[in-house]
């Protein structure tokens, strides 16, 4: 179809910086009728590498056949180039256990038009949720994992995510680890979200950790998920204050809110395609 | 004389917006041998101007030459065009009284090497920081102001200014209001900090309002200074939290630090060239 | 009933300064065999005002009967005294228009244990929140008001307050002015939600006043409703961080979460008996 | 000396929790004569430990003697008791190496009034900051450290110390670890920043770390200093956020900014008694 003028593309390049790539590519963008809406450039100068965010309407000829053009186009030029077309929805899946606090802010976001996607499912290892998610009007999913069956349950896992589509999976407090032939075999993004200040407090109980050490504040990091627990590239870090009046409950309880707020943040950056992963680290053109 | 490899040149263009216009600055300056290191633009859609900050490494050519050619190409394609060459230092006068919380923070940045200038002079209606002005080797201007010789004291501060070559002036806690007279005839930007998250507590003695108020939030404001007492366009505001347990003077006491960091935060923007106005805003390229 | 070793007594004091208050009121407490667990106290200097909260397990006797013995002993020693009896859950009415974001919120934080009260039901001037109040469990009813019936609406609510026996209101979002009729003969507390850092932009629109000026920071402001709008005394207050690349309609949608979170923490310090109102602000003993 | 009206008493307990502690204390100072001003108190429930700040007016009979007698009164209610005497002024060194944002930060504090201490002496193993000490009127010691040295170095220390009676040391960027030997020799409180959100990135190069982990938030941490190198009590921290534009001179130079603002703050509660350490974890009546 010829574009409409609401039609917008966003395309994401990073590769070896070269002189003339800003040039380059706002030209190819004018030459096809197009208007850059919001452009934003950064250089990691130690290692030598280009980011660019850009996002223009498409004024003349087909928007899929442009966004296509553009992907070619980029590569040419030596930048690993990722194109989406504004309004395209990506499919997500939300993996929960017993805690719904981030449950039910993404999906309540979502209902409220804060996300452009498609939640399609949801998948947990306990059936807790599943009222709570056909109220919502979403197919619930209930996979119990155990020591014995993991793989088997990856594998269920695996076949929903597939046959639906999903384009993103986000770990909303789901209290499993995924191996990496699970990351390997779904080959998209996970996001997670880690109830502490990483790399402080990795691995279990981190707010009793934050307790032991008596630290003043408390976090909540959102990372993509790799075999590495909970070495992946951080999206997003947020803190509160606690005081010695706050025992572990009210820690945990203070969390959530931390673990919300930046859970939210991430996913919405990661829906606009704003995030770039190199080196295990992320640039968010935010 | 030629470009070294390290120089490097800043421009801000703002006006009508229009199709290609980041792609006809990016090729002119890769038409030059100019390398883009940094470039941010902006769009107001409701009002339809179009914001750049760009900055590039001169790699031919003369750096002077291609910064007043920058300067008439940014002019005929129909932009306001700014333009400053890295390293050229403008020269600041800071205007104070007998608060010197925020005099001293500012120069010993300065004397740390955090703000690309000179500060040349300390103009002020007290006696007070002569001292401490001459010990950081500042030259320091006592002119006293009252009721009615404040014509008279503004001509002596603008022949100072004019006679340094002042390109900036910092209003440090200067408890003196300058006239629109002196701000139209200095021409050049003047910064101050308001010390009340504007517009909430504009006038005199905001710490006391705020506190009759009972607010839970105390804050500062770093504007330009325009002839509309606290009207001027905001650059930086910040808050501090407070509680019933603080009384009047230790909101002041919070309020330095936060009148200090917002302050220095707005400076270090200016002189590194972050900052478009336009209809009594900032647009912060940060 | 005797008192079980979890029953808890808070009670609130205030009144004017006199030496030995601090020892007078712990030793009442002690002589009746109970433990205190937390005791804050403030003195207004300026005013000469003394504000109590302390809170002590009941270790010998009746708990209602020694609530009701405390008050009339605060009364006594010259103090306003209010008591509650931890666990005793106060009736709440929720009143909200279309916007759900503060609705789900409290709803949500209420069924995941964070607040000592009982949600009764849902009143508002639209039919929008029906489905989902009843799916919660919550009664809802729709009573419309329109500038010829609001005395009618208003009369309409009060009936409901009185048969719920309800203790707090709380406006999430309730896009009506409740009149000063409304409020004193109700009589108890009403908790409202304003879309600003108070004082700053008070009145309607809130968010279009901020992007008028070009302020960099954007609050909220939880306050006791009065029959001054916007006057009554502030609760809790936070801000977030905006830039000139937010349009309107994105200072409202960051709004949402500050309304959120300053509405849940107000409502919380009520609920756990941590505030007390004097010319027309508060002590919070958080 | 008789007490004025303006003479205070600040007490500092902590110990076995036990019922009518609080009755106890405030009793003892009513039959004084003594007028409590501020209370705070606070009960580790898991551990079953009390802890208690208390400052009264002195009405009656002499300051220094009531001190006393109130330190002999909390140890025989079990309590370990620490008193001081407000407008006593403790004795305070400041160890500086080359950075001097902190250095300056704590003298200006203090010359501005906000330290109720006498700053007697700089000790520095660099001669880099004589001149600006000299100019403050601080007496300025060189002692330089090296390999071979460091116990001989730390003797020239203690012997300073010892001669001016310094109750206090505070490392404002030291950048030598001070011994065991000479921690216990001294014997009194020495505050400590670290430029990191401890315990992520103890050790050396912390912002090195954080870039190459690429994390959102940089910190610093104001704690006791202890044997174990990092692992000290924490008394303040706080975070700033940054994005994947720094590099690590950004991050160094925005570190400044936190450290002194942790470091000042921390000192502030230190020299007004606020502050229980226990477990290695402090209690901060804020």
């Amino acid at each position: 179809m010829p574009a409409s003028s609401a039609d917008r593309i966003i395309a994401l390049l990073s590769g070896p910086d070269q002189r003339g790539l800003v040039a380059k590519v706002a030209t190819w963008i004018y030459e096809q009728g197009g208007n850059i809406i919001h452009a934003d450039q950064h250089r990691d100068q130690e290692e030598g590498v280009f980011f660019q965010r850009v996002e223009w309407a498409v004024e003349n000829g087909e928007t899929e056949q442009q966004a296509k053009d553009f992907e070619r186009f980029g590569d040419s030029i030596g930048m690993k180039t990722k194109v989406a077309i504004a309004g395209e929805k990506p499919s997500v899946a939300i993996f929960a256990s017993k805690s719904d606090h981030c449950f039910h802010d993404l999906i309540l976001r979502w209902k409220a038009g804060e996300y452009p996607c498609s939640i399609k499912l949801v998948i947990s290892n306990h059936e807790k949720l599943r009222t709570a998610s056909e109220q919502y009007g979403i197919p619930f999913h209930h996979i119990p994992v155990s020591k014995g069956n993991k793989p088997d349950a990856e594998a269920q896992q695996l076949a929903l995510l597939n046959q639906e589509g999903i384009d993103l999976v986000i770990m909303a407090r789901y209290m499993q680890i995924l191996s990496s032939i699970f990351l390997d075999t779904f080959g998209k993004p996970v996001i997670n979200i880690h109830h502490s200040f990483l790399p402080a407090f990795a691995g279990a109980r981190p707010y009793h950790q934050a307790h032991h050490r008596g630290v003043k504040l408390i976090g909540a990091t959102a990372h993509y998920a790799t075999a590495d627990l909970d070495q992946g590239p951080i999206i997003h870090q947020d803190v509160a204050r606690i005081s010695h009046r706050n025992n572990v409950s009210e820690l945990i309880h203070k969390g959530r809110d931390l673990e919300k707020m930046v859970l939210a943040r991430a996913v919405a950056w990661h829906l606009e395609n704003r995030i770039l992963v190199y080196e295990n680290k992320t640039v968010v053109f935010d």
